[in-house]
């Protein structure tokens, strides 16, 4: 499965002799593309190498250029970059605040920051805004802002103590990412309680909400059945316990019933345990 | 101004001998409240000394109890918790993301946690849940599901080369919260897009938009006039470039006119920066 955050075994400050060998880690997906997509999720990592004349690297921030715009080889831009593949599942990462491993490369312009030789794995930043802008050759270029995770500190513990932490990605539990992106395309982006579908630049955007909760206590199942598909404003309002649903799918705390897709199983176990909750915080 | 993330001075690890000397810090505004809060916004610290029985602490992971439902001075519960002041303050990071200052006490019961007669600041939590629960006096407790910042990596450069770094807080840049909570409370929490007011618990919800994004390289100011309200759905939309507004306010990519009070201006540049941007994203 491929996922965001720290891969176990391969930590922050190792470094890699060239593509082959970071593709094999499974920090990055791809022989070429600086992008490394899971694919309608987001980006799980990206390459900094100097491929791009725009890129500006400051360090624990970084100011990154999408792909194309260009023909294969060339490098002066001769179209506009378009919003899609790796610069829309980039974008992503804004909304999910799933976090970007960053490799940076020998050829890096920038050299205070430049592995001599090799390439070097730095660790996990956060994507703060991307925005289009004119590139020096006339053409649209997406622009991405990326600011690295802060770890400016040493950890209080030790740890080899605590297994656990390996296991946390940021400050997320891992979730597969394949869950949330079938069960958007069964319900094509469509919020499942007021029917809303979001739309921007041509691609639709709507959340996967777990029913129960991951992690401890609640120990929720990561599993389709134990998710639905809601707009922003549903999705604050079903975490917050403004509304749950009865076994039958009618919302409690609001008018409705919630829209459900005949291949779309719910677990009502986890139904139940959300609606328990929803009637504590009301009572 | 009281904020979320590090405090300049106060590292990680730092101890103090009593709580007189953790507000001398900036670290935690209060002398006996567990939660220090933002008020209307968010929790920036909380302490744990073993003052809730219902505390459970694994370290990296913290199952946090909230405050009140005990008349002063007593140990066990009487009623239920309520869902406001710190309880409520704490539950909006979960929503914000804005990180939480740990400090744990010599009280803690989990001794391989505490600190040997002193208290010391544990450095960044997230919020990751919260929900009600039935505490083992039979009231309602509010708990909160803290999990630690990603820490457990060495940094990659001195931070001494980098002041950079210190001010970034979590992979957020600074921005005052009094800004957004003066201007909810100015539109009463409805989105200026769509007129709609988020509630639960009794508690409205409504997010503060920078108009022109903060930091490099759009470099926004962090003013009044620099923000709109909106929903989450709203915000999302405005975010990704799916709308933006003419000079009088008119919409462009849907249909409508942004509400304006008039105590409230908004920097006409800042909106001319963002409708800029919708037009590169969309030609």
């Amino acid at each position: 499965m491929q996922i965001f955050g720290h891969i176990e075994g391969h930590s922050e400050g190792v470094e890699f002799q060239n593509r082959s060998e970071i593709k094999s880690s499974g920090l990055h997906k791809y022989h070429i593309a600086g992008i490394s997509r899971i694919l309608g999720v987001g980006s799980d990592c990206i390459i900094l190498n100097g491929g791009y004349v725009d890129d500006e690297d400051y360090g624990d921030v970084i100011l990154y250029t999408g792909e194309g715009g260009r023909p294969e080889g060339s490098p002066r831009q001769t179209f506009d970059q378009p919003f899609t593949k790796g610069n829309l599942d980039l974008s992503k990462n804004k909304f999910t605040g799933d976090p970007i491993r960053v490799i940076r490369g020998p050829n890096l312009r920038e050299k205070q920051y430049a592995p001599k030789d090799h390439y070097r794995y730095d660790g996990l930043y956060f994507l703060e805004y991307y925005w289009p802008e004119t590139g020096i050759d006339g053409f649209r270029i997406w622009r991405y802002r990326l600011v690295k995770e802060n770890s400016s500190l040493p950890p209080l513990r030790d740890p080899n103590q605590h297994p656990a932490r390996v296991s946390i990605t940021s400050h997320r539990i891992q979730r597969d990412p394949n869950i949330p992106r079938t069960l958007k395309l069964k319900y094509d982006f469509t919020c499942q309680v007021c029917g809303i579908r979001l739309e921007s630049n041509d691609n639709p955007y709507a959340i996967g909400a777990h029913i129960k909760g991951l992690g401890t206590p609640h120990n929720g199942p990561d599993s389709e059945d134990n998710m639905i598909i809601l707009c922003p404003n549903h999705h604050y309002l079903f975490d917050a316990f403004a509304f749950s649903m009865n076994d039958d799918f009618t919302l409690i705390g609001m008018e409705g019933v919630l829209t459900k897709k005949n291949n779309h199983s719910i677990n009502i176990e986890c139904v139940k345990y959300h609606r328990d909750l929803f009637e504590r915080a009301n009572h």
